[in-house]
């Protein structure tokens, strides 16, 4: 198939699914590469400030399902619902342990090539991108897990895979669950946003709806 | 071909690609899918807070090079480069002509309905993701445009085509830059990233890295 027509027709399937059919499970082949299509993501730095937890657990759904006004019908009829986790900054500043971990047990940089590059992001924390507030530094987190949402969506798309990105549900009570069911480190982790996947039960309710080309993009010659 | 091995293969033709053969450009045709792909992205309630600015004027680089420490090799030769803007925090508070215009003109909802979706996203701003601050609700615009951004990305890979996100910029010097070019009205926008399209102009210096699965995968089950 014209992998152009391919592309176009995975956006255009893809909707906010807000149901999906409960018979239908997808496959864990499919699963993991949606999975790897968030893995593989770029990110800032290399950081991957992200984790992704599949909660597959009922009663955690339901819980869930009780501070998330936008996941209603999603949550107890996903195949897979995933929580995506941002780093918090404390773990993004130069000299943290994860920052260490990442750059010389993940990326394998040398010692003095790890110490060039955290007075990089020091200086692109504090001067380049004003990320000196921590509040702000956890957005950045974020920033970069949706980069990994966006793609899962659009790898579960292109495998004819309904989802759902959900932002619809209160951050410190959804917080306070999945730190009472052992599902998030708060010292390490917060919510950036959840996704749900698996197959429509229906046909979506409305048309696609995005402003034009020629709205969206400025071309300067 | 199987749908899973070109997806998979995609992301691992991915590289964050540094320098690209100025002698070879993209068609039109691809490009084209490439900005589809973004443009079809799904953002928080559908407000699509972002816009593309293709900068195919080698002054404009050439000025934008200047504060631009990580796009020093891509700005002369990338084929195509993007700007990233997304939305200021005034465009997104309810009641916004930018909110209005997206919910009546785009999304095309009865007055009702907008009434209580707007009344919806008052309370999402500020009480269930605490966006009161406008710095953290311009983080927010920039976490969608960022979902975007990885689909543009992806959508190019799989294409063939190479690209490069980039960060490595001074925020403040390049949208002074911007605005002095009459590119940037910062009255709406500010800038979120940037990124260059192309093809490499040699193979990627470091092999991928990345946590292995059960690092970056948590099942509850």
């Amino acid at each position: 198939m014209d992998t152009k027509k391919q592309i176009i027709d995975a956006f255009n399937f893809r909707h906010a699914c807000k149901e999906f059919d409960p018979t239908k499970k997808i496959s864990e082949d499919d699963f993991k590469t949606i999975l790897e299509a968030g893995r593989l993501s770029p990110s800032s730095f290399g950081f991957e400030p992200w984790q992704f937890v599949v909660i597959q657990n009922q009663t955690i759904r339901e819980r869930i399902k009780t501070v998330s006004w936008g996941a209603q019908k999603q949550l107890p009829t996903a195949s897979h619902y995933i929580v995506f986790l941002a780093r918090q900054a404390a773990d993004l500043r130069p000299g943290s342990e994860y920052l260490n971990y990442i750059m010389s047990e993940v990326q394998k940089d040398p010692q003095d090539i790890i110490a060039r590059r955290m007075a990089r992001v020091e200086k692109f924390q504090q001067n380049d991108f004003d990320l000196k507030d921590d509040q702000a530094l956890f957005h950045w987190a974020c920033r970069q897990t949706y980069i990994a949402l966006g793609n899962m969506m659009t790898a579960a798309a292109l495998l004819g895979i309904d989802s759902c990105p959900i932002e619809g549900f209160e951050l410190k009570p959804l917080e306070k669950i999945l730190e009472d069911e052992k599902v998030l480190d708060r010292k390490h982790f917060g919510v950036a946003c959840m996704a749900a996947f698996g197959y429509r039960l229906k046909p979506p309710a409305k048309e696609k709806t995005r402003r034009k080309p020629d709205e969206v993009i400025t071309w300067v010659n």
